[in-house]
């Protein structure tokens, strides 16, 4: 377990994520879970009347009625009162003017996924936080699961060979009916091209599903092939997708997400296979990871369990058979932020155990995955140019 | 359990199936499991020495140098003494001179997959059975399995709703080496192109999995769009294989094969999402059947246990939680080609319950599949047409 | 695969087994599978009419009204007619006098479990057994199981080390209403103690476990303390008992079986744990092996897959992937048994890996089990001496 | 997800649970999660030095070198910033003073479990909480799983009718060898009879096994028949127990409980047979819990999926297939607990639905059945009387 640090925990900021906001909680019971962080100001909602409820709800000291407030209020403090870091917990679209204003005034910036619309706001991201030499992170949340990070140091010290094939998929089932049309403030936005941009499925966890792959196999890809599909009637984006991978160097992939396909809860799962062995694993069983070596029986790996890596290791609180989860895995990512953030401010490189978590790389090739996975799900030809060029 | 049969068991010949061949030893057994069949008569290899060697290995009364041979001897005999069916079950390339015969002279076929090389030979066994009016079964094995039966029976009864989405995956490891280049007569006809036909992953495994679609959802297949690689250096054929699938009326579909994937033994395992449910099995625990209906918690149906479709009890020899598995299912088609051979002998109306099996309708349209396939692979086209004209 | 042999198969004759009886179809399987026996003898039934109804049933050769003509019958044929072996298969109480009777002849038997009702008989039988020298095996069919004799194996070389614990459990539901009274055959003889025996589920699933703990541990019972219970209001026997063990050498056990326990369906699971690590199995799924080894990743052994022990492949048809299950197991013991008869007839020693099946020292210790758990359950000691003098 | 409380935090002191030990930072972590409490004052360890150090290391605001310098420090607070409650994560023998001291100056007790060495000693607890009214909770953790919850509504509710059968087991392997000689903080006291008690694995998890059985049963024991066992040499407390258990009413159980376990982690597994049906339940896989009502397929319920009972539901944070663990599990107790002191301060009822946690009632009887497992494992009787009087 970590301990909480002397110096007393980061402050925190956050736009977005006000009652009934499914995520807004889930990053702050997250931040708070280490005793890294604590939550002393925010804007949370888009308009000034809930946000400003939504922060007398949960008792906060400084409560905006818009993130342009909280930004200009903020700065107004004492740099040993302001925030250290503002989370963006809105609906896609207010992730860039948000990002953008908070970045370029030297805020460190957690931002959920995907990062924004466009790879051209995505650059303009990249440029800005380049700039301003803040600290920023895309909440990325699966990446943050130990055995995740087990599995990436199998594949980067050879323990699989060369990669041949990558199998994952996010499966759920909650978007099998037009939800949207019921009053579910989270199936609304995420249908809806304004607030949620050019994919529906895919960006939402499809691009979970991408970024765990870069994560766990370091591939990059060369070309792929989508068929986009959007099975609820009157449905205005994708709520399926298949997409075949090409990736440099011959490694083949298959990419599969749904919202429609019932039973399913929330089954984003990776297997790899390689020349010397493969891998898979679950999010739903999340404290196991399979290994087979070449031609030995299948090992199952626990988490807190013997012959794990260094970053297993630290991304880990409990001993084995302990369970942890989601929430602790997203609690990995905020850790992870505030060594960054504290070894920023003392002038220290960051314990590289620690400081791990997706950033604007992630973010930008993310958006560009999304890009063109519609782009290909739209073309007759079988193959599109996916490589990044970030 | 099946009584045998009072008046006695029907008699088999088999061409093909000599020492250290596999899938003969199967068959046989397969055969023999409930006692409908007896083994009298074979040609057990492409050579006569090995096939006089190998009858006389399995104390066979009649034993032929060649299929021809056979094929002449058993028209001689009387027909009360005569073989009932012959079971080819030698590499792809005999398959189609051996039916074509056999059938040509009234003698029931039971034909290993994939059915023969071409959709022409195809056509051309469907003419000949046709007008000989022989019973022709091609072993699609998995197909037998009680609870893939009881899965069609469920998708057929509405249980699921409208089929939006079909997954299926046959993964195996064993020719991640070049094994072809060590003495495995396994995967030395199964790599070459002169014996296996046009695909190899394709033809050997993803045919079961074509088969498995169209059996438990009785979809029809509109478009399909391949990726066939052969990760092993020097191998003539695909080994691995990504497929993106359409079907008639707007359900959507992945097959993947391969048999590269090490650490995967003969993971054969279908996925079904419809609008009202879903449902999963796993050729590895056949004895399991999921299934989840919209909105209720998961069920797990056991082959023997309550809450089964009549075919699938009728497929069933054990209570519950004594397991049956691979042969047994294989034995379940020898059992339904007895009772069809039976029934027309009888001239009666065979046991619906009983007489299930794959037919030439399944080996024609899975040749047609396994060409598409490859053509799909062979085109920059996303899409290639795949409605089977059968 | 074995193959048939060119000799072709043994003769076996059958006592019990008639239509309805679940079992005796099941012996017919498991002989007929390898082909290494063919039925040719049967007196099915307690009354003389069902036994002719069964064996015209099953189109047998010879039927006889009673074992007592079938055994006058078959001895007064040549000795190149006879049956080789005869197959008890009726309810317990008729175990012992047909199987003294043949085994008095020279005829090998095969006789179900428990082997008979008291110590004094299996005294007996083993008497007349060592007297006329035939083979005589008691069909513990669980031990057939490959992955069960890789277990044992890992167990003999120390893998383990040296053992501490055993759990083992058998867990059924069937019985959880009064089913004997609802014209359930099985339910009916199962229940009465004139037929079943002094113990009713501990006899009938009991004696599976304690029999599974002795093949694969090797370790000899020293006392045990037993609590057995008859839930199920007017039944006559025990339907659930919990059994505390302690072995010679110090190890500790816990033997579980239920017959009242709903949701279960052939639950008999086996742990091991000792000094060096633990293995677990599961006969609902018995084609895989867990093995811990100390400071080390669980390890799945599978059947057919690498690492198993020469005993453990030769009880092997298929390939890994290709699931076997109940019924080869069973069979493992009809051609382990048919290798020991054949050898015996040739003069020569049977191959150690094949001639593998319980016989009447299995038998002796089951029942003087059943005994010693029966007392211990009357008595208000903790400890019951346990220790099987034979 | 709960929202942070507008009033701001609850204040807990924290005596134990400095560096190094396990369970300091888990009730740390669990009382932070939700934002209920806020951690301002410790005696963190029993050597003042080290106390001083670990709440430096932590940041505290309030350190104390001893727990009796916090109580005098903290009564000399105004009531708006002394601790509201007080939780006690020591070894065993440190439970009852400091206990007894807080609760008699009315500040509230949470208390790590087993609660005390004796049951004059719970009684006496008891006696002083009564007179003082503070709220008294025993962390027993594994009964703050959702569907655990779930569970005891079913039963409670007569899904599984009449209970026949309990079976209960933790397992686990860290103490298969003398880590108390390795320098092991957690072995070394668990292993004292001084600071650890009269059991060393029945009181440190078989207890946690008896109150899970309480809680999703309501059983009462009547009586225990117990096999303790010291596998390791040179230790002083059993480190394996098996225990027959006979609860009023009828319905008979088993509950084993070992730490030498090797290849188990954290493996505490509940079964609940009844006269409807069944469930089943594993610590390690907490997100599922298993239910087959009789003649019906088996059912997988999940943590956020349908069918769930209130209880369950308010104990929820995230949605179905976003896993939750143990720290959520544990968190809910803290959370219970602010919502039971919250309630009192407020003048009002409690919600039954969030003022759930195990109290002195389970913490006495908790100790009592320590002492009778100890009791009957010396004896030589069979039966020990358990039932507890309190």
């Amino acid at each position: 377990m970590t301990a909480v640090r002397p110096s007393g925990p980061l402050r925190l900021g956050m736009v977005g994520g006000g009652q009934d906001a499914f995520i807004g909680a889930v990053h702050r019971t997250a931040a708070r879970l280490d005793g890294e962080w604590t939550l002393v100001a925010g804007a949370l909602s888009s308009t000034p009347e809930r946000a400003l409820a939504s922060g007398a709800a949960l008792g906060l000291d400084r409560t905006y009625p818009t993130w342009e407030a909280m930004l200009a209020g903020e700065l107004a403090r004492p740099s040993g009162e302001r925030i250290d870091a503002v989370s963006i917990v809105t609906p896609n679209h207010v992730h860039f003017p948000v990002a953008r204003a908070f970045a370029q005034a030297g805020i460190h910036v957690i931002c959920d996924k995907p990062l924004v619309h466009t790879s051209a706001q995505a650059d303009e991201l990249r440029r800005v936080a380049a700039q301003s030499g803040v600290v920023f992170a895309v909440t990325y949340n699966y990446s943050g699961y130990p055995l995740i990070r087990h599995a990436r140091d199998l594949v980067r010290d050879g323990a699989l060979g060369e990669i041949r094939k990558v199998i994952v998929e996010y499966h759920q089932g909650w978007l099998a009916t037009r939800l949207e049309e019921q009053n579910s403030k989270q199936a609304d936005w995420r249908t809806d091209p304004a607030r949620s941009g050019v994919a529906g499925a895919v960006g939402d966890i499809g691009s979970h599903a991408e970024q765990l792959i870069a994560t766990v196999t370091g591939l990059h890809l060369e070309a792929l092939c989508a068929d986009l599909t959007t099975f609820v009637p009157g449905r205005r984006l994708d709520d399926d997708a298949s997409v075949l991978l090409r990736f440099q160097g011959g490694a083949r992939g298959v990419l599969l997400c749904s919202q429609v396909a019932l039973g399913e809860e929330n089954a984003l799962r990776l297997r790899v296979y390689g020349t010397h062995g493969s891998l898979a694993w679950d999010q739903e069983h999340p404290n196991q990871l399979h290994h087979v070596p070449r031609d030995a029986p299948r090992q199952t790996l626990t988490r807190g369990g013997p012959g794990l890596s260094a970053a297993a290791q630290a991304a880990t609180r409990l001993p084995a058979g302990h369970p942890e989860a989601f929430l602790e895995a997203f609690a990995n990512l905020y850790r992870g932020v505030a060594e960054a953030v504290r070894a920023r401010a003392e002038g220290r490189a960051p314990d590289p155990l620690i400081a791990q978590f997706p950033d604007l790389t992630d973010g930008a090739r993310g958006v560009h995955f999304i890009e063109k996975t519609v782009e290909s799900s739209r073309s007759d030809r079988k193959w599109t140019d996916a490589r990044w060029p970030g």
